[in-house]
Formats: structure tokens, C-alpha cells, sequence
């Protein structure tokens, strides 16, 4: 099922106009949410950075009326889904085209629940494959916009080569984020992380990563690493809504061959938060009043 | 009247699923095309450049069905237009959401026409007044992708400041290009634009431009200007399919003052490329063989 601007109808009834502005003009933002055990996982999280997006593309208020709140647990109640995503996505609605803001118009506003598939333990035991790709993004990725054919490129790349992920690298060598995940590593016993400014998307997971890190006592920098230092990282990891914590256990497209960071298995500092991140998403679904992140 | 996969309908049916790619993944590329006294104006040439595009986003071959050079004269002619735009945007199709090339999915191709009120004798020797804005954009602006947020957001911030036209200019001072226009610049007597990279979309306009300056003899150079050498521009011009050539008149969003080159009116390389422009749409338009652009 699925809510589209006030009504609920099945997904393969939701059509938009060819007019609207997220379709033409990719004038729109959204969020990908984690159902577990039948409960959104951190909705008022990725409820809280999607009005961010909406403020940065002078969007903010479009939501009055559409209590996306109640909305997502009605949609997860009718479908009866244990296990999955919910997605919104927000745009600015239909209107004849033209690059500038319309100024009687609707937003459109959908939301619906999808079955995935997360990984299982063995899953995260084996570790993932991420391949390096140049980020030819715009500068801007503080904006979970739906602006994402460089991430289609990205990880098609990335797959081509074998990879479950890509990773994205500055210009300059700088590791930034996955295609759509953020980037952990262990340096020099430090995790470290690429800051939260506009370079990166912010992740719900990684600011709870953060949190869980300083609660285990880890020494932690939010400071990119340089791809010429990722031969002495220790541990390497991703963090996404639909990956929690997952260890990376290989790293090509570096031109100087493979690296396999921990010898091609999980290290210690990743699956110290594997176990953390597991406990605090039970809690989290246990709990109504979920615990804020620290910095998002 | 619209074209979506195959059928023609009234604009106002045309629908999209909501799982469409181009919808939530801005996984497309567009086209927008001029139409004069009920004619298409070079669609040769944009059908050329959509099908470089089609390439560059993996999607070459997903045209073969879709006669866009026999179904865009027909909605024209259905439409009984004269004077207005044809648009084409090509997606891969809908398909449940992950950024993972789907195998199996009919692409979404669209194609309509529009009245459109182009610049009139007056609107051109009045000139317009652009506002320069930080490039922000992602690093392959040679493909006509859909991904146009931050388009939409830069030419917001030129209207704000009383301009028509947003001018992009790169963390380093270059002068790129309009938000949907190239720009030109008469530098110490030599016509200046920006090479035709992965920096800047090049224009079918621009094209033409160049031809006709080499035809008029000008000096000229596709090497981009830096934005401390606009103070010495004696000329500047935007070239777009909705324009032309359009006079800049003023030039805002320096720091360092409002700029109006040539004193605020058209000049005289400007002019004799608006007369020659005209001619040749004229001539394109009468001539059922349409000349080709030297270099696209």
C-alpha cells in the first residue's frame, strides 16, 4: 500500500504527472526508514533530517497536512510487514516546466512500505567488497536529494567490478562515503570518520555508530582519511539504514591492487559495534521514546 | 497532446509510475527543442546529443521502438503549434527501488509540445541581467541529465537578486556557463566561451554560435574566462535554444560591484550574432536538410 498526497491506494496504482517536478527537474528529497519486527526503526531520526532537506530546498512546510508520523505506522500496520523499508519521498508537485519555483502548486507526497531482505548473520561474518570510484558529485550531498544518477553510476561501477558498494573518492584522495553508506576506519587504532559537512549524507546509522563508539570508550575522529593511508587501516566498515554495521573485508579500484583490510575478516572494532549496533536497535524497537543521536 | 511508450494522449493524462526511475533515482536525460512557424528547429542535432546522453547513462538502445524524428513533427502538427518547445525525456523505466541497473524494464519515453513566448526584438536590445552563483554541480554537465536541483536552485538565487540568469562560476574563478545557457564573452577583441568539457552542457545553440563567428570572421577562443578578467569583457551573451542570442547587460553576485559590459546596451559582436543567428534559424527552418554544427 501506499499514501500519495492524502490518499491511500496500492502501489501499482501510484502514477504522478509526467509534469511533476521530481520526475523532470529532480526537484524533490526523500528517506529510506528500516522496519523491523513489524516498527520503523529511528522514524522521528530520518523524519527530523528530511525537514532539513526540505529547508535547504526551500520545501520547508510542505509536509503540513501530511503527518507522515502517523502515516508510516498506518502503512506498515496495513501491509502487515515485519521486515523492510519504508521510503518517502517529497517534491515540489506538478507544474508546467520551468526551472523556476511555481507558485501555486502542490507538493506531492508519497510514502510506502516495501519487504527487504537485511543481512543475515553470515552475511556480515563474510564482509563486503567496496570498489573505489572518483565522487563526481555535486557539493551539495548534505541534501538527501533524489538528484542520484552519479550513485546509479557509482555503484554500477562498483559492481562491475565485483563489489558490493562503491566508495566514493574526492578529487584530491579523499575517502568520503559509500554510494549509499558511510564510511568507518581504523587508522592507527583510531576509527575515524569523513565530518558531517557537505561533502557527505549524514546517515541516521552513522550518527548512532558515533554515539555507540564513544559509549565503548573508542578513540574516534570525524576526519576523512587519505586513500594512500587506507594500506594501514586495520578495519574498514559501512554503515546504512539497511546494513547497520558492516564490515568491508576488501578494497579494489585503488590501482595499487587489492587491500584486505584485517586480513580479509571483520576486526575487533567493527564487530564490538556490530553487537553495540544489534543491542541498540532492539532497545530502539523496545522502546517508544526512541533515544535521540548525537549530532545529526 | 503527449507521447509516453508508444500511445499519444492528452498532456493532462500523461502519468508515471511513482517507482519510475527517473522519479526517484533522476536515472534520465531530456531534450528541449525549439519550434518555429510549426517547424522543429535542428532536431537532428538534439536527437544526436540525446542519443551521446543515452550513451553516457547506459542506456543506449532503449530508443529503438521510439521514432522521436516522425513522432515529434506528428505532435507538433497535432497540436496545430507554431511557435513553442517540444520536450523528450527518457528514464530507465520503473522498477522496484535499489540504485542496481534493473535487467528487466521498459524504459519510460515522453515526449510533448508547448507554447512557449520567446524574447522578443525588444527583450533582446533591452538585454538581460545575469547573477554569478558557486558551480555547484556534479562533474559530468556534458550529459543532459535530469538531475537539475541544483539548476533549479541557483537560477532561484539569481531571480532573487533581480537577475534572469544565473552564471556559474567554479570554486577557482572560472566563468562556466548559464543555469540553462552558455555564456560568451568578448575579452580584448577575441569571442571567449568555455570548452566544451565535462563543465559545461554543450549547447546545440553554442554550437551554431561558434559557426557563425568563424563564418563572420571573429577572433575567437573556447578557453573559459576568469571571473576577475569580467571587469575588461567589453561584450557578454547567453546562447540557449530558448533564447538564441541574448545580450547580458548587467552582471551581478561579483562582491565587487554590478558590472555592465558594453555600458549596459547590446555590442557590436553581439549584434551581428543575433542578425546571423536569425538568419541561419531562417534558413534552417526553410531548408529541409538541416546544416550540421561543427562540433557537438
Amino acid at each position: 500500500m501506499l499514501y500519495l498526497n492524502g490518499r491511500i491506494l496500492p502501489l501499482a496504482e501510484g502514477r504522478i504527472s509526467v509534469e511533476d517536478r521530481g520526475f523532470q527537474l529532480g526537484d524533490g528529497v526523500y528517506e529510506v526508514i528500516k522496519i523491523e519486527d513489524g516498527r520503523l526503526l529511528w522514524v522521528e531520526d530520518h523524519l527530523g533530517r528530511l525537514n532539513g532537506s526540505l529547508d535547504q530546498t526551500l520545501l520547508a512546510g510542505v509536509l503540513d497536512g501530511h503527518p507522515l508520523a502517523e502515516i508510516l505506522p498506518e502503512l506498515v500496520r496495513l501491509s502487515g510487514l515485519r521486515r523492510g523499508t519504508a521510503y518517502v519521498q517529497v517534491t515540489r508537485g506538478a507544474a508546467p516546466r520551468e526551472f523556476g519555483l511555481p507558485t501555486h502548486v502542490q507538493p506531492t507526497v508519497l510514502a510506502y512500505v516495501q519487504a527487504h531482505s537485511f543481512p543475515s548473520d553470515a552475511d556480515v561474518r563474510a564482509g563486503v567488497a567496496v570498489h573505489t570510484v572518483e565522487d563526481q558529485r555535486w557539493a551539495r550531498c548534505d541534501i538527501k536529494s533524489t538528484n542520484l544518477l552519479p550513485a546509479v553510476l557509482a555503484k554500477h561501477e562498483a559492481r562491475l567490478a565485483g563489489a558490493h558498494e562503491a566508495l566514493y573518492v574526492s578529487a584530491d584522495g579523499m575517502v568520503r562515503e559509500g554510494g549509499s553508506s558511510n564510511a568507518f576506519i581504523v587508522l592507527d587504532g583510531t576509527l575515524r570518520t569523513h565530518p558531517a559537512n557537505n561533502r557527505i549524507l549524514n546517515g541516521i546509522t552513522r550518527c548512532h555508530v558515533l554515539d555507540l563508539a564513544r559509549e565503548l570508550g573508542l578513540p574516534l575522529l570525524e576526519q576523512a582519511v587519505h586513500v594512500s593511508d587506507l594500506p594501514r587501516a586495520s578495519e574498514v566498515f559501512i554503515a546504512s539504514t539497511t546494513r547497520d554495521v558492516m564490515p568491508v573485508v576488501r578494497i579494489g579500484g585503488l590501482g595499487s591492487g587489492i587491500l584486505t583490510p584485517g586480513g580479509g575478516t571483520p576486526g575487533e572494532v567493527t564487530l564490538s559495534l556490530v553487537d553495540a549496533m544489534r543491542s541498540l536497535i532492539a532497545e530502539s524497537l523496545a522502546d517508544p521514546i526512541p533515544r535521540p543521536p548525537a549530532t545529526i
